[in-house]
């Protein structure tokens, strides 16, 4: 994880090593003090089904790198995503994903930070 | 822009228009209540020497999804990011970037919300 704390700083995707969560899902984190990112590769799919609704109070906005995925949220239409597609999870609102490609990279970040993650 | 209030919400890349910020720079938003993912289209580079620095009390956060950027912060050496490469900017701290590839996208997130941008 790289931590900017008084000056700026940078992560390489190159050179900072991704940390495995679970098979096929691994990720790299910069924050900030109130602002985390997570760069999140999956791989390994697609799945046949998604993963179960999850929620937290911190808010999350998405950013679709590469692949396709299935967005899902309570109270929302399932919504197929691809490369240059966004979502936004509000506060506590349930949702997941499911993998339809055989990769895929979503850039997730988060407010506040992710104490669960450090 | 994109407002994710009660539930979720999502941004299409291929459907939102972009909003023309100056000749080669234009960007689509997506924000919930206190988080702001800005995405930017630059086009029309390389360019000659690097933006004049700024800053703002919001925390950003970038990711680099196309294109090669040289990243400059006060109290930091330059850094020439390319796609999958990060930054990020902590409260205050002046910053700037310089195009250098004839285009670039980048992923701005910010908090609190660039009212500036509403």
């Amino acid at each position: 994880m790289v931590h900017a704390q008084q000056t700026a700083s940078v992560l390489r995707g190159a050179s900072e090593p991704a940390v495995a969560v679970r098979q096929g899902v691994a990720r790299r984190i910069l924050r900030t003090a109130e602002l985390m990112t997570v760069v999140i590769d999956f791989s390994g799919g697609p799945w046949r089904e998604p993963d179960p609704h999850h929620s937290h109070p911190h808010e999350q906005t998405t950013y679709v790198a590469s692949g396709e995925i299935l967005f899902l949220a309570e109270g929302s239409e399932p919504e197929r995503l691809g490369p240059g597609d966004l979502f936004a999870v509000p506060s506590n609102v349930p949702h997941s994903i499911q993998l339809l490609s055989e990769s895929a990279r979503l850039v997730d970040t988060f407010h506040p930070i992710r104490e669960d993650f450090l």
